[in-house]
This record gives structure tokens, C-alpha cells and sequence, in this order.
């Protein structure tokens, strides 16, 4: 797994993923595919959340190992949230298919923040996390806020 | 990504990924974890089994993309099925908890077949890829008729 991301990368890497990957069989699926990835990478993030918390006392190794999982799934979710999946119920907003050069820039947004919390646990440095992680949280937030209800 | 997996390597690495995540807030969470990861997997699966079965035209590069995400995701799934979760609905049976050992095996059968496709994925060899496909998919089928409603 490469640890260097630049934005242009994986900007890149988002696009093609979702090119590459539209091939849902049902909207239904698509809609479970972006809930089921966005579930498990907010599990892993939510762990190295509670040792940049101090909730749990921080081990550099599960923090890797819990970054590995976050950043394989980081690209996968936004496959899922096609214009034919505006139909499905779901907790999505219409603005994340009526706005959607910003819900592809908050997308972005994210990648770029958990590759950097992903450099940052590599280096064990607790207060590096700490920092890059509360930027990643933020980018969630963002898009949280404005496009889920 | 390695390419390389043994059978030995794969059991320890389930285990001690069952142990490092057994990090459930609830179990509700775990059962929603475990359904996220196993039908994210099982979409790139299925593209890789579609390029297989000839429904799709094969495309060893695009194979491989699923075949990382697969990989990527096999060994999180059985944190999710803790015995703190046989309260939770869900399509799973309770032998899942009753014969533990007999789903343990499934379940590294499954991770074992996922590394040999993994494997032919890589030769770009199409024949490869249709076996070990089918090997793959019987493992899941096993683990499906008895385990799962």
C-alpha cells in the first residue's frame, strides 16, 4: 500500500474508481454499498479516533493497521452515490446530486485529509495524529452537515 | 499489498485481526460491520466473477482492482460476529456460535480460495481465474447454506 497521496493522485484515483466501479447491478445495491464502506472505514477511523482522544491509550501498530483499512475503503464509497441512486431512501440529501461539484470537493477534501492522517500515524507521533485527525474529522463533518440528513 | 499468503499466515492474521477489532460500541454495530464488509466485498467479487463467467469482457487490470478490495477487506468481517452479537437480528444461524469451530474453518477456507484468485488475478490468465473463482465461490457457498438463513 503506497503511503504518499498527493491530491492530483488521488483525485485521479476517485474518478477512476468511480468509473471503473459503476457497475451496481440495482440502485438498492449501490446504496448499501456506500452505507456498508462508509460504515466500516468510520469504524476504523472512530478507533484511531479514541487514541487521539486518549479514550484508549495509543498503539502506532493499530493505528497503521486500523489507517490500512480507512484508506482501501476511502475510495470506494462515492462509486455509490450515482444519479440513480437518488430514488432510494437513504439519509442523503438531493443537494449531494443538485450540488455536486461541492460534494465531489468535500469527497476530495476528505481523501486528502485522511492521507495525511495516514502519513501521520507512520510516523507514531502522537500529537501528529492527534492534529491530522481532528482535520479528517472536520472534512467528515463538512459533509456530514450539508449533505445528510 | 502482498501477493503472497499462506495458510498459516492467513489464520494468524483473522485471529489477531479479530482481537485488535473486537472494538464494537455495540453490538448492533458489530452486525452492521460485519454486513457492510461482507457486501462490499462480495460486489467486487462478483465483478471479478462476471469477468469469469464471460458476462463481462475480462479485463485483467480491472480484476485485480476488485481483487485488492477483496483482499483488503476478507480478514474484518469475523470481528463482527462476536458472541455479544447472537442477540441482534440478523440472517445469521446459531450454529455460528454453537459449532464455532466448523465456522472458523468456512471462514478460512474462504480467506485461503480469496488468496489463490488473488494469485490468478495476477498471471492475467484467464483460465486461472475462472477456477480459482469457482473454488472461491464454492467457500462462500458453504458457508451461506450452513450459517446463513
Amino acid at each position: 500500500m503506497k503511503n504518499r497521496y498527493t491530491i492530483a493522485a488521488l483525485a485521479a484515483l476517485m474518478l477512476a474508481t468511480s468509473t471503473a466501479q459503476a457497475q451496481f447491478q440495482r440502485p438498492d445495491d449501490a446504496v448499501k454499498y456506500r452505507q456498508g464502506a462508509l460504515f466500516v472505514m468510520g469504524q476504523h477511523f472512530g478507533r484511531v479516533g479514541a487514541m487521539a482522544s486518549g479514550r484508549v491509550p495509543f498503539d502506532a501498530q493499530v493505528a497503521q493497521q486500523n489507517m490500512d483499512v480507512v484508506m482501501a475503503l476511502s475510495t470506494l464509497p462515492w462509486a455509490g452515490f450515482g444519479p440513480e441512486t437518488q430514488s432510494v431512501n437513504s439519509r442523503a440529501k438531493p443537494n449531494v446530486w443538485t450540488d455536486r461539484a461541492a460534494f465531489d470537493e468535500a469527497g476530495r477534501n476528505t481523501l486528502v485529509a485522511l492521507a495525511a492522517l495516514n502519513e501521520a500515524t507512520r510516523t507514531g507521533n502522537l500529537e501528529a495524529v492527534r492534529r491530522t485527525f481532528g482535520a479528517a474529522a472536520a472534512t467528515c463533518k463538512v459533509c456530514h452537515d450539508n449533505f445528510r440528513n
